[in-house]
């Protein structure tokens, strides 16, 4: 990539911060709200004519919810096509009486612009949306192929993404995903995240007697499900924090030289986090590093156990129904349909009695940290954010990236633009208006550099 | 004891079958609610009349809550003494509406008088009170030395009984206590029962974080309380059922022979019981009987356990508190105390970090089964039922029979009157109006028994 091109794409960016933070207020304004239902088609045609300026083929594409919004502009011969991610629905805006300002008047304070949305996504997909709008207008055509998808329901758990993403394969294909969505790290740095943990939801029914009895009269005769059931739990995770369901650590890949590398320089300040949450110590297994926790091993947390008296002082009852609410989340390449079939033979050896029921479950993402396109993708952050990216190894919570690393089979970065306290689903969600500009950079400075891998052997899905 | 007092005794007591009808009833209309405050004064005069009217010197005896009746008339020099023990109050009636008759009007149908109290406690102890006005009218002095205590907070859990019966030792003093309550058992049989299993009840306190988490974002680095509890309870007792706390069984004592026996001989139809309470097996550990359980083995429930989501569906949460109620039945020599450090010792050294909190408890009473007034207690309730009765050793719920046991230091027996499906604390509670005269019977026997172990070596408390 040319340094002059980027110097003055930089240039075009900073001399339009105006118009771009007016028009970003302009898009804010506009509620979306996909759990409610309320102006999901206004925005959504808002967008479709932004991409059709920019003279992309752009369309809505119907799903059995709120439709996807796609747009495409291929004519870069020989460059990488890239797919660019987002979502245009909010969550709703309650509590609004915890609003300084209201959700739908976007306000600038301090620096930061306030509105439902500012962070979760739509001042990131706009920054995406501005950054080819700035590369068109500097350079007149676009160095890469790019393919912008813009979800109508990822604030309700994205339920038709993947059936959609499946179906429209070959329409979506291209050589790499990036979204810009979430916060960066908290340490406030620059951050390029390579995947996601997965997550597989559980239930365990614990049934004893028909109804419930006098502990002193049945209790050494009736079963008492929650017996039944702290046996059961027991026999899944030991008290040294190991997971002892049979074959369960099969399929989790050892870290990578470069992950631990990458985790280990990862800022973290645990004495400060245990303050913050009270905590005297970290969770069973000891001797493993803070992040290490949240990236490299899968987890069995028990969500929710319920059975018998709740109320004040003692009550000498022997309960009749029992039940635990589980999750797991999974690293790869463990899959749902895997773990779920291993628990599922565990509790039918240890307690056939139990009745086990699958929830939600999504399968792990993981891109690895020397993935051809990692250079570019953390090029482009460092020119935007003028900062070298932290890298962060599949983590934490659990999105549907696994439709473009599983499904499309290609890899995925997310470049979060917003501040670690963006507040997002929260009030007073915000972004800093410095990043909504870093992010616009980020975005073009992608499309640069993506454009310099041109005709190189990275391309796989160009035209 | 000659036959013929006896035949005497039941000629008149079934001449008088009518007026003692008439006045159970009379004393049924008079409402008695320790929970509620009613009628509790009116009740208690009427009983210190009834005994002064036998030429028992009796009294209210104040407690910090409601008092205590309690007459004397010791007078049968080197007779033994028999404490009748039995309470005044009732339970409320709530709910009225599922009465087939108003609880305070009794009402006799089917051969059963329907009203609250009818069976727990006022029919079977006024039955006691009637047997005392018998042998006074047919043998014009009692062959033995009787006390008669009536608690007015029974159904409140006799919040008083034991400091009162600690600090009115002297004036308590007896060689046996016999108590009319209860229904029979199951089987419909004439029963004796020789004790109570004792109750130790508890919470655990189990705290994660200050706050609830979202498991994918510190799932493995924040502890679960709930994990916490139930590895805890999983390391007090095996899924084998056995009690893995420390020293727990160290002073359990073996059953006797005869106390075998008796359990053996107790009907039980093990199948019908599983079918009527829709259970496929009985409770860890197998083998052993249906009985045996109930009183031989102390053991260790669940009442309940409570932390986290438990709402619909599912929820990522890591929740940041969990508690656990628990209560174990002791058996003699077990006592609330010795169990309660144990179980403290054992939570210190596995969950440091879990609070232990002490609730009620109650140690277990046991008397033997060839306690030398076993004989003539069972002998009475033969005459009385016209019936072997049935031996049951130390079983089931929790009474304060220790105050018997182990502060006068005598044997205590329950010889109850009631059917089984009384329906006691229940709508309809009910008394077969048979059993009322039968235990009238069995009552005036007893005395009649007592005499006749006059000047022999079972008396100690004598005058």
């Amino acid at each position: 990539m040319a340094a002059q091109t980027l110097t003055n794409l930089f240039a075009y960016i900073d001399a339009h911060r105006q118009p771009f933070l007016d028009r970003l207020i302009e898009y804010l304004r506009m509620p979306s709200i996909s759990a409610e239902g309320i102006g999901i088609a206004d925005v959504a045609d808002v967008l479709v004519r932004q991409l059709r300026s920019m003279g992309f083929d752009a369309r809505l594409m119907p799903t059995a919810g709120w439709p996807m919004v796609l747009g495409e502009r291929r004519e870069a011969h020989g460059a990488p096509t890239v797919l660019l991610y987002g979502h245009y629905d909010v969550q709703p805006a309650d509590p609004l009486e915890m609003w300084q300002s209201p959700p739908f008047e976007p306000t600038v304070r301090d620096g930061r612009i306030y509105a439902r949305g500012a962070g979760d996504n739509k001042g990131q997909h706009f920054a995406q949306l501005l950054a080819i709008e700035s590369t068109l207008a500097v350079q007149a055509a676009l160095p890469c192929n790019v393919v912008v998808l813009l979800e109508g329901e990822e604030e309700i758990g994205s339920p038709h993404i993947a059936e959609f993403v499946c179906t429209h394969r070959d329409l979506l294909r291209c050589d790499l995903v990036v979204t810009a969505d979430g916060p960066v790290h908290d340490s406030g740095q620059a951050t390029v995240l390579f995947g996601v943990r997965g997550v597989a939801s559980f239930e365990l029914r614990a049934h004893g007697a028909n109804r419930d009895l006098h502990s002193g009269n049945w209790g050494g005769v009736a079963p008492n499900p929650l017996w039944t059931l702290v046996h059961l739990l027991a026999s899944m995770k030991a008290p040294d924090g190991s997971i002892t369901i049979d074959g369960f650590y099969d399929n989790v890949q050892p870290q990578t030289p470069l992950e631990r590398q990458a985790l280990a320089a990862l800022p973290v300040d645990a004495a400060r986090v245990k303050q913050e949450l009270g905590l005297t110590r970290l969770d069973a297994p000891t001797g493993r590093g803070f992040y290490e926790r949240l990236s490299a091993w899968p987890t069995l947390t028990i969500n929710g156990l319920h059975g018998g008296y709740g109320g004040p002082g003692s009550k000498t009852v022997l309960p009749c129904t029992a039940v635990a609410k589980c999750d797991i989340r999974l690293v790869t390449a463990q899959t749902v349909d895997e773990i779920f079939d291993k628990v599922e033979a565990h509790v039918r050896r240890v307690a056939p009695d139990v009745e086990f029921v699958r929830q939600g479950g999504m399968d792990p993402s993981k891109t690895p940290l020397d993935s051809p396109f990692a250079a570019p993708v953390c090029r482009a952050v460092a020119a935007g954010f003028d900062e070298e990216p932290l890298r962060v190894p599949a983590m934490g919570g659990s999105l549907p990236d696994y439709v473009w690393t599983q499904v499309l089979g290609v890899p995925s970065f997310v470049t979060p633009y917003a501040n670690a306290d963006e507040a997002n689903h929260a009030p007073n969600e915000n972004l800093e208006v410095e990043r909504f500009f870093k992010g616009i950079k980020t975005g073009a400075a992608l499309l640069a550099e993506l454009g310099a891998r041109a005709n190189s052997g990275l391309v796989r899905s160009s035209l």
